[in-house]
């Protein structure tokens, strides 16, 4: 990497929402843009659970950086991966070299959050990358093969149960789109067992669905969840997660073992290990979420020059750290690069204040939450104004077309195409025979 | 699997065009069929190309089994492996039990053959899997990236050089894809290194391209790949490939060694191992690719009730071998039921003749070789032809409007938007942080 800089030098860690959005607005202005990511494409992890259900294909919802990029001359894309900081020379220490920078944007997002259980990881998959989707579509169609070749009613049980830890967003759409799949996707799809028979649960700690949401909204989520056939239990905390069995600590503080297959993970997040370094190399202290907590201008404290964006900054608004959604990071990533512009003209950037543009969660087909903040709707408007949106916000146009055919097909056909097993890795000389 | 059968019972192994085609000729006709393949998913194998350049992502070009063949009470699709065969007892043996045939429909394809050198698989991956296309892909990218941040422009060379082996229309196609790729898509994606210094080298050991169709056309689409840039090396054959380069053995027999990260393997195919096992049991003796002679009835030898279909089978038409293409398996796959049918009926079906409907290879953007037998096109009228019977031939209805919407905006956009480079497997709290 080369040490030479033309100023102001900005370097941006991550291509999520964040990042993207901070380095767009910095396009062809008078700024040299250096966007790192480990990854050669943007993500739009919304829709991640749509991979995991056979709806989407990860194509679809991911943009490479570059082609996103490319056209403004003054940002260049680095796959690579951040080492370390020394905060005092303004340096980043990547795996291939090191970078310097006048100003630092930090946006590498989180990873799923096992509550100090990480063995459980391999048993109950997050959905955080597309790996992650992928691993989860494997999981949930092996699943569905294993059940049509079960010998027993019992094994066949087991392998039809699916548990899904979190009552959050994810939580809450993948238990929608599982429902649609089973009772509707696969209903014809196989001969010795009834995919309708499936049980579907969805365990939240928390005493409702979608904390974040207005209490109503909550009680429709529940409601439209258990009218698709999902088996929601609020106030239930997962004890262990053992290989084909879930145990759950229930309200009343018994226990009850749930024989699943398969257990999905939509619960917690964390900010990255690249948040603990930060910390350590910038004496600041992250919240319990492993945030760094920054101020107005989205800094670190003793630090102007050095921001942290979306998921991995802990911004307090009226007393409340901001939640970690797609909205939040596109705003500061916005206001980053208009901060940086302004400074560059020798002006002062206003605090950073987010307008909360509403929360929206779809149940599946015709069913969502959306609380706009002035109006909460539920139901076929708010699942319309639901497609609208996510669409509008996927980066690149072809990706837009082709959801809105991916999902206008699985809407009139309920056919989900892409619930494809494609094999975990690549070894050579593999899949050598078909039957 | 249970033994009990209703008459007469079909077992197809494999879900590729023919037995998918097979199957589908026997859906709702009084037999019992049971398809059985490794995966859940039929590909739609001459579309590969596109998705290991970015073009298409692989639920695109894959229709699930369970999806296609659903609304056929009398088909059941089985997941699983053939692991043997017990022809006077009419018993293929399962890796999860063993099934009953009256008649046995063997289509389970080709993988790609090293000619002795099986070591060479790790270095020159092929191309008939989605795992393939996905490495290739992945190395694809991967190699521009590492490219962009080589320090010497020697390594930068070796970087971005790319030989493609075997002057087929897989060569052909992969070779025409990466032109375009890397002096079309890529142009303005890099910063440190310029795309269209990409070499692109496709060797043939033949005296010509596409050695199947006519002289010319073997020699326009030579001229077309050379006006894309594409190094077309005919009567060369590889003598070795390492690590990071390849040699190759020149038609004066000299030696040459090119310095190429990624090479690409177009090159032979050979039946599958299960074909070696079929020819085991059954008593006949396989040709040099590895595939099963079969009579006018596309039987076996001795046993009329099996019928082996597509790339696995050694049918002579007029003194000579059919080719390995799609067209052929889909007819032979329709003639199997057709045949079955008349036989249920008391009747005898005519022998099995193949009607050639022309060959086709795509030399990307509106270029393409088409020999229709009657008459020969090149260029955009070929391309056109090319688009419309890809598109007609996919399985799905929304497989051809994405596989439509894709090559509309990779045709006026240039844009690949399926470019992303993968991870080759999932490991638990892999992607910790982007940056």
């Amino acid at each position: 990497m080369s040490k030479e800089k033309t100023s102001p030098a900005v370097v941006i860690v991550g291509g999520g929402f964040g990042g993207l959005y901070a380095a767009k607005a910095l396009g062809n202005r008078g700024v040299a843009v250096t966007l790192i990511d480990r990854r050669n494409f943007h993500l739009f992890q919304p829709l991640l659970y749509q991979v995991a259900t056979g709806g989407l294909s990860p194509g679809d919802i991911a943009s490479p950086l570059r082609g996103v990029l490319g056209r403004y001359r003054n940002i260049r894309v680095l796959q690579d991966e951040v080492t370390g900081l020394d905060p005092e020379n303004r340096n980043v220490l990547l795996e291939s070299g090191e970078i310097v920078y006048d100003y630092l944007l930090l946006a590498a997002g989180t990873r799923h959050h096992y509550f100090g259980n990480d063995q459980w990881e391999k048993l109950a998959p997050g959905l955080k990358t597309v790996e992650d989707a992928l691993e989860m579509r494997r999981r949930i169609f092996n699943a569905f093969e294993k059940a049509e070749a079960a010998a027993t009613g019992e094994e066949q049980k087991r392998l039809s149960t699916f548990v899904i830890v979190g009552g959050g967003p994810t939580g809450v759409e993948l238990a929608g789109a599982m429902a649609e799949l089973a009772y509707g996707t696969l209903r014809r799809d196989f001969r010795n067992f009834d995919p309708t028979q499936t049980r579907i649960v969805l365990v939240e700690a928390g005493p409702r669905l979608l904390p974040p949401y207005a209490e109503k909204d909550s009680q429709k989520a529940r409601l439209t969840l258990e009218k698709k056939g999902v088996e929601v239990r609020t106030a239930t905390a997962v004890k262990e997660v053992r290989e084909g069995a879930v145990i759950l600590t229930l309200p009343d503080k018994n226990e009850e073992t749930i024989a699943a297959e398969t257990v999905l993970w939509g619960a917690g997040v964390v900010g990255t290990p690249l948040a603990t370094t930060i910390a350590g190399a910038t004496g600041v202290e992250t919240d319990r979420q492993h945030r760094l907590p920054v101020g107005g201008d989205l800094s670190l404290a003793n630090f102007p020059e050095i921001m942290v964006l979306g998921d991995m900054a802990h911004f307090e608004q009226d007393g409340q750290a901001l939640p970690g959604v797609a909205q939040v990071a596109m705003q500061q990533g916005r206001y980053a690069a208009r901060r940086i512009l302004a400074e560059t003209r020798g002006e002062t950037a206003k605090p950073f204040r987010y307008k909360n543009k509403g929360n929206m969660a779809v149940i599946g087909r015709n069913a969502a939450i959306a609380d706009l903040g002035f109006a909460s709707l539920s139901g076929l408007p708010a699942w319309l104004i639901w497609v609208f949106v996510h669409i509008a916000y996927l980066i690149g146009y072809d990706n837009r077309i082709l959801v809105l055919v991916q999902w206008a097909s699985n809407y009139f056909t309920r056919k989900r195409g892409a619930r494809l097993i494609t094999l975990p890795g690549w070894s050579p000389g593999e899949e050598k025979s078909p039957g």
